[in-house]
């Protein structure tokens, strides 16, 4: 391993060499979140307001932390999460993204924001486990052509994203006009983008969604959304709450993932913590149900997949992977949560993932 | 609009604008709350004790924001609370916030302690809905003088001030030996204020209102007062308690405005966003209820109007509104709150204010 | 008014200015707490726990504060409490505690720990309601002679320190190796101060406490105390438990007053608002209930008289205002609390104290 | 005693000494927690977050503190919890260690990774109770010998410590590099340290246990471990959860000892505090209730003897003791924290340990 890599020790750890890497409105847009940021801020802290009441004595001689999500499986339920604009990061972007995920053996799932085609997403790990996240444009043909590519280029899952009917507000990325460096493109979306994209105040991307994104998309939609998506499964992104879980269930979503866009979107929406412990409850063992949000280590991971989440995913860790290292960045930020996992998992006597479910994560209401 | 402007992202951005632009003593008198500043505090950070629980998949193409209040329709459910002394900020002072008002379509309330006349305010925007904010004065006649005028001037309410039996102790104006500087005047008190109101130490308005306020007014002289308005319809203001939200309307209140005059009258009253909750259980569908204290983003005033408010005023972000840039800087600032109360309705799965209402918003207990 | 001290505006100003009157080890004395100073900090933020549900349009033309003690009635129900040691913090030390306390009609408890006989104290203010504070010494011979003394002196009440079997440990007391400074001495001990008191490592107090204090004393003696010191009644003070507070009762006390001795006895103890709470709901209207810690302002005072105290009383902030302005500053500290006082009544619609426990006081548990 | 050590008056004031006196990564060694140290710094505030409803007027001239743990009566029920490494603190290490805990008349438990041998442990201390804490190794015949050793130098109980199959991740160990200097060893296990212990990066301490240490041990090895130790009792430490507690029980253990390690391996974990609560309520009556972690003052003592703990143990101030003033050192450590205990007893109006635990300590939940 690159020894200057082989020195981090943390998560946090790499955001700190990020930082460096990065220019600042790069940094800035990675790292905000929506108005105050109270979300953003919550998410982490929420893990953490959860206590890990151990067993003792329990063979873990090797902990097992295989998932299935999907029918796939995983050798890690840490998986990434979307998102946006991976050359800002480092030039070799969403590929060198999806070849760490493939030597991982975890799941990648590709943004339809990614500065990299979905096909070439594809080619650079074609074997491994990969789904595509999917915006709903108020071009509804344009939006079928996204699913027929994915289709064709062998992702096995869609993730539609239902927490963006508009584009949160950062604060920093208004002030700094944030917009996508010369050289770099929406490549998914290259024949969508307004001529005119460049010119005006604020973040791009709010414009770019205020003018391309359907704030009217609702549940009829998503029916028929889900049969377009057929045969592939279609899974809703951006949950909170348990009602709202059953009903896409009701609709053809085949699972549920709780987020909140990393508190990017609405700020005082609920920490994914607490509102997994919701979903969870409605739905049960009817569908599989992920969530991502703050989980900036294995003891995170270990606390929501003790609540009841299938896989966790991480957004924002994967991005600070990429830009302190590349591919090799990324790999080792994967294998480091995967390595604080397996040791959480000794230390809390959970041999499995199913063990982990079984009264180890208690609210810390004291 | 004007370009400097335009680069505040919020209201806080609006405060400290605005911090520069005002002598020290008349932001102080502006920020201060009362005695240790927890009430002041909490209001604010009330709002951020309470959680979205936001709906995915609803149609949100076209949030409506409007409201109706004693039968007027506003464009925006946020208004402007009566706060005294405008010329402070701007030289333009009532005019330019009426002005404002009227641009964006919202209620301006006129205070008592205005350094214009209720009189030239309505003049300054004539078409639009203004209400007069009452403090009742030892000299009863004097009172019902300022009402007649305030009908005459076309008023189409009066908001009776129900928490200043006298005024709070701010400590900053206490040190400060806060007084109006030269040249500004209590307009519409001007035949009541004592001559030698100048003289001693301490806040100049706390020796005003200990001088002329009446702090034996009660229910029985409340109901007198309801029945001089007429037709004009009384709203209270200053209440926090069920019971005596219901007591108001039994002696003739038309509607109940939740405030504890932005925590500067009675330190540890409690925070509004609380006190809004009692009064709404109290209240029920019976009458309106509105709510101020520390709303500074439509994130927070989306909190309000889902626990129950029919609309939520401001205070302070319009001072510095003024004080940042007079009628553009007040306008800005309405603009910027509605554009958030849009946004955090899309983003919230709200098309009108009424969907707010149902289960979107629950306490942060856990 | 010193024009000095008209410039202080709350408890704290007071605090500063004495602070830089006075040595650091005498400071260090007046401030401290026990050990951690959990129960130090806490005493003072409690109060800020409770909120203050204020009415709206009562009468509070002219709030009453008076309050009854023990059959003497008093014009503030802000009283002194014991507090060693006065002539660190000034020159005419007791004496012009005592006559500050005469000038604002309230409550003067004496020390046994005064650098003032109790004789002198009593001719200091001859007409004044005062009660003298007991500890409880080896010599029981010696401790008769005191009540004897007081008796023969005019005091009113004998209140019995419970608190104190030895005495807390101040740190920095250790540290500072504190002890009295040459001349001054325990007036009212000197028969029984041990010739080698001045030898030794620490705080002085701290080996004269456990040389001569009564470790060993319980229920049955205190009932035989009651009976020496009557006719005077007895009060016990340093109850925070509601069954001691009866128990109390049971044994001849007529009057419960709840402490913790601002803190510096037992860390951890709870703080007094909430032993408060306790001891009202054990005793209902049986006896008088006291409370002291923590009070720094007159709304503190209310949230006490709200719980459902009789009178409260207040330690450091007179130590303050005597080493600010002798007995010029502890008057202005006196008044002060009963202006902030009045001010909070007339805010929180209070005509009168009892209309103060009738639903104004909530815990801030949301 | 010497002048330096009389200087300290709280395990704080040790700490900072010792900090001087310690290499860099040996105080971070014995300062760490794993992870993000949630579970350290919650151990030692847990303590507080429960109250002290102390008692008036209880006889307490000599508070008892005197507990029976497994049939021996001690002195002090604050004992020495075993930690590694002495040596790094001061040249005579665990033989000073074992003489300051006979001095004061408490327990030592020796730890297995002692850089001295358990029997030059028993010979620095002969006639003094002695426990020999036990990791259990993959080569369960050393793990055996190890036993036998213990009951032949006079060990009167083993305690096995089960929250370690493999080490918690302390950050600073891994970024140091930490691993013992030249001319220390792990005295009892010099017959199993691998050869090429020094090779490889990270925590020296971590790779030996990953290597040696058993993560597959669980409750069947436990049962044939307790009958190993006969006649000596087995004692279980590292234990959170009642239930786990009431298994122990059934496997064998004679006590159960709360623990987690003091932060250093699952973060995350309960407070000790709290996982006392949870044990003592399985538990009742039927076994001792040991606990350590955070314990830093004789007041956080009486908190866990009050939550009903027949005993507790401190690991960090023994090493504090240690590094600042050696075998003194410890000893004016654990007669600090004895004093402390004493004094809160007689200020928490308890004569005995008894009297602790009927309704003194209360959550502080209000
Ligand atoms: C810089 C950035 C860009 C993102 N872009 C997308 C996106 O294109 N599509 C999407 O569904 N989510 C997007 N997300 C949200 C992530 O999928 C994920 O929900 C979030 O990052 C999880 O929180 P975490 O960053 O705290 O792990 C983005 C997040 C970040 C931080
Ligand atoms: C500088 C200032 C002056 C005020 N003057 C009045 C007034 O004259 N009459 C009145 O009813 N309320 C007055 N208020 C209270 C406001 O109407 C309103 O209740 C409060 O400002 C709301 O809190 P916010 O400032 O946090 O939005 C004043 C508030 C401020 C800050
Ligand atoms: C410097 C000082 C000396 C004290 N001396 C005595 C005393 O001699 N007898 C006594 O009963 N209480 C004594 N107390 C406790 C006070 O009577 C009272 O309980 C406490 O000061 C109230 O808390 P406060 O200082 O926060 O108002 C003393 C307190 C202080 C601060
Ligand atoms: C430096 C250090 C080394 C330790 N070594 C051991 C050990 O060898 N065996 C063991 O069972 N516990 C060990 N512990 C844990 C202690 O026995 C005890 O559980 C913990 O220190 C209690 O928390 P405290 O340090 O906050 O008092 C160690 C703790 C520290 C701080």
């Amino acid at each position: 391993m690159d020894p200057k890599l082989a020195k981090l020790v943390t998560v946090d750890d790499f955001e700190a060499v990020a930082r460096g890497n990065l220019t600042h409105s790069a940094y800035d847009y990675y790292r905000s979140g929506a108005d105050e940021e109270h979300t953003l801020h919550r998410n982490r802290s929420a893990w953490t307001t959860y206590e890990l009441w151990y067993r003792a004595l329990v063979d873990v001689a090797q902990p097992d932390i295989r998932t299935t999500v999907l029918g796939t499986t995983l050798r890690s339920p840490i998986s990434i999460a979307p998102t946006a604009y991976h050359t800002l990061a480092h030039p070799e972007g969403e590929r060198a993204t999806a070849r760490a995920a493939a030597d991982v053996g975890t799941l990648y799932v590709a943004s339809t924001l990614a500065t990299t085609t979905l096909e070439d997403v594809a080619l650079a790990a074609p074997g491994a486990p990969r789904w595509f996240q999917l915006y709903v444009h108020t071009d509804r043909a344009f939006t079928a052509r996204l699913v027929e590519r994915a289709k064709a280029a062998g992702y096995s899952a869609i993730a539609f994203t239902a927490d963006t009917p508009c584009l949160g507000r950062r604060c920093a990325d208004v002030r700094n006009g944030f917009a996508l460096p010369n050289g770099m493109e929406m490549a998914n979306l290259v024949d969508i983008v307004p001529p005119d994209l460049r010119e005006g105040a604020g973040s791009e991307l709010a414009r770019f969604m205020a003018s391309r994104h359907d704030p009217s998309f609702s549940w009829k939609d998503f029916e028929a959304l889900a049969k377009m998506c057929a045969p592939l499964p279609l899974v809703i992104k951006g949950i909170v709450r348990g009602d709202d879980a059953r009903r896409a269930l009701d609709h053809g979503a085949k699972a549920i993932w709780v987020s909140n866009h990393g508190g990017r979107q609405l700020d005082l929406a609920p920490a994914t913590a607490d509102a997994l412990v919701d979903v969870v409850s409605a739905v049960g063992e009817q569908a599989d149900v992920y969530v991502d949000g703050g989980i900036r280590s294995g003891t995170h991971a270990l606390v929501a997949l003790g609540l009841g989440a299938t896989a966790v995913f991480v957004g924002r860790p994967v991005l600070w992977g990429l830009a302190a290292g590349g591919h090799a960045g990324v790999t080792r930020v994967l294998e480091l949560l995967d390595e604080e996992l397996v040791r959480a998992m000794r230390l809390a006597g959970c041999p499995d993932l199913a063990s982990a479910r079984d009264g180890l994560v208690r609210h810390r209401s004291r």
